[in-house]
């Protein structure tokens, strides 16, 4: 009897045994990938798949360069078998995130560990999309060097966007606090690049969520929530583990939603929404006065960032007063959140995160004000420990999944060859 | 090679022959129930199995009377085969709704055809728990009475609830509409009807949404928004094809968003809630003054909604004023909905779907004006074809869903027997 492929009542019928075969090859390298190194016997008993299956599927996966053989594991019946493992060098993937001030970069190996990063101050706005992509292309160009130099096959580069994205014509259709639209990120890219490189392009915000989802503190929370604050406020939503994206791919847009009609005017040009109560520049107008370092634009964010963190440790008043208002809007918006999405955890990315421990009372108040369901739902309120390297982490992440949904695109013996001792098992 | 099934990336493995054919036996009436009567061939090819797997699983399925053989199919190879079909005495689901003001209630069978449908007009916060608790006993045992009429086995019954609801323990957590909190309906129903009856309990805006998703005008859009007005607001997400739950299953929960500060105190005690400017009495005292008719509780909600419409169609003025101000604010808050889940689809149900004709509008131009994407995301308005009923209809399918999910839950030869000639062909 043939196998089959079932995800949410769809049906997705194996055509072949090729297909069959790619596809039992990714369940193992994936179940490597979450559940961590572990005997060809266990796999077998985990998977459903059987122990002679599994040790075929691990030597192609060796093959491809993409597992070894590790430590040796006794396990209960038989004799001791090495345990399979990934190989970090088996791929990388790469994060890049174009954001209003700044373009950050990561590079991930196969076992998810960062090979490198980096991170830029930049004007966006000011400078223009020609100029930021130029830059973005130097800094993928960059992460590439680092990926030849690990000798790793590249599967991917996700650039993270600070907007709406129309993820298959691989285009930022909008992005308000750029004051941008309709730029062809992807096509602009690759002309920079003159290679053929594997490009795709996502909100960051939905990035961010993603890399919490996969490496931050609350890892595997399947309803997660995850409030981004920078220039303006991102938000990714993971519900019954997966990214809730919409339709068109829009989903997650939290940043205009109408909470103070009597409030300021925003870069969207609607009055009211949440960024102009809890974005960056309100957050420091709240706590600066004119003429204030901390408002100067040409001064690194981190190093505002940090003065603004001195201060709230002396107990300055008009810092603290600042967060705790800043944290209660935050509330308030959240609390509207965690009624429509009802998540287990709430994460502070970006300066949330940085300025996380003024914030997480104020919201938290709010939260057991506002929520209707009994103890907010059961939402905790945490701090990403990501921060503002969320997105890139996440855009990695997905860069992987090529590889960890296929692993027959890394070619056999391409990069990688096993030591003799640790094929032995195989 | 053993079968694997791999739903999300979670391993579900296939532990023995038996549950892989359960599996399999799920799969093809699956498939039959959604993409409808074809023959084994058909099926085959679609589904990946092979011919002679097809045949054996439709042969148990029909000994459990759960399809029969129908017209004859001519394919582009081989002789001419019978269609196989559901056979709608195969089993029936129940879907009862217990509502602020109402007991309602529909028994479907396997083929999603309503065999049976009541509804009670019922003053909840005044009679209570334990009476409303009696009436809906009194309604699944007539839903049951109607199943066994039909000889078809019961799959299950299906209790949609206004609130909160906490559907592992079977309770209603918080009904701030009926003033209840922490009802147990599911064991205070088992103990009425005294016999062994497969009950489920769940959020009304949920199994309406679901009810919208499988059986209504826009079934099949993977990512849809139920907004439901009755007493309450309610909402219901559907998004990548599955219901949005949340940690809890707490999500959904749209009716107290904050969006007049400045308005009305609302049931559950805050101010400025949605329910305040869209519920029913909101719209009503809008329509009418001191004295009016539509303001009489003890006159059933539909003949109201009647003569509302008829001053509407009447082009009277404060009702056609009273209705864009409630369309209005509709749009108000489904743009803030939209923005964050970006539906393909924004249904309106109950009262909403009965006043569609005049809301439609001015919550197409709040979408319009409100939400960042463009178009409105894709976003596109319909009025619900189900209305009142959207809720009790998700009921009685996520009841066949039991059936569906594993079809040796009916007994072979148990109530129905195939005519000799339809049999031939298996």
């Amino acid at each position: 009897m043939a196998g089959t492929l079932v995800a949410d009542g769809l049906l997705q019928p194996v055509a072949d045994q090729l297909s069959l075969r790619r596809s039992n090859l990714s369940l193992v390298l994936r179940h490597l990938a979450t559940a961590g190194p572990r005997s060809r016997a266990r796999v077998a008993q985990e998977t459903g798949l059987t122990k002679a299956t599994v040790s075929s599927l691990v030597g192609e996966l060796a093959e491809r360069g993409l597992v070894r053989d590790g430590a040796l594991e006794r396990g209960v019946l038989g004799r001791p078998g090495h345990q399979v493992e990934l190989l970090g060098s088996g791929a990388c993937g790469v994060g890049v995130e174009l954001n209003v001030d700044y373009v950050a970069s990561v590079v991930v190996d196969l076992t998810g560990r960062v090979v490198a990063s980096e991170r830029l101050p930049l004007d966006g706005p000011r400078v223009g999309p020609v100029a930021v992509l130029d830059e973005v292309a130097r800094v993928v160009e960059r992460c590439m060097d680092v990926v030849a130099a690990v000798s790793a096959p590249l599967a991917g580069v996700t650039i993270a966007l600070p907007g709406g994205v129309d993820v298959e014509q691989g285009t930022l259709t909008y992005a308000p606090n750029l004051g941008w639209r309709e730029v062809p990120v992807i096509s602009a890219l690759a002309d920079r690049l003159g290679r053929d490189v594997p490009l795709r392009v996502d909100n960051e915000a939905n990035l961010a969520a993603l890399g919490e989802y996969r490496a931050g503190s609350a890892a595997g929370t399947a309803d997660l929530l995850l409030l981004t604050g920078e220039v303006g406020v991102g938000g990714g939503v993971i519900t019954g583990g997966r990214l809730l994206r919409g339709g068109r791919g829009y989903g997650g847009e939290v940043g205009h939603m109408l909470l103070d009609p009597a409030g300021q005017v925003c870069g969207c040009g609607r009055r009211g929404c949440w960024e102009t109560v809890v974005g960056l520049a309100p957050m420091l107008r709240a706590a600066a006065g004119p003429g204030d370092p901390l408002l100067d634009p040409t001064t690194d964010l981190d190093r505002r960032l940090d003065e603004l963190t001195r201060r709230a440790t002396a107990q300055d008043a008009r810092t603290l007063a600042a967060l705790e208002q800043v944290g209660t809007w935050l509330g308030i918006g959240a609390s509207l959140l965690v009624n429509v999405l009802n998540p287990s955890v709430l994460v502070l990315g970006g300066y949330f995160a940085t300025m996380g421990a003024w914030l997480v009372e104020p919201i938290r108040r709010q939260l057991a004000e506002r929520v209707i369901a009994p103890a907010a739902g059961g939402c905790r309120v945490e701090i990403s420990t990501l921060g503002f390297s969320a997105a890139v982490r996440g855009g990695a992440l997905v860069a992987l999944d090529a590889v960890l949904d296929d692993p027959t695109t890394v070619p056999a013996g391409a990069t990688t060859v096993l030591p003799r001792a640790e094929v032995a098992g195989t």
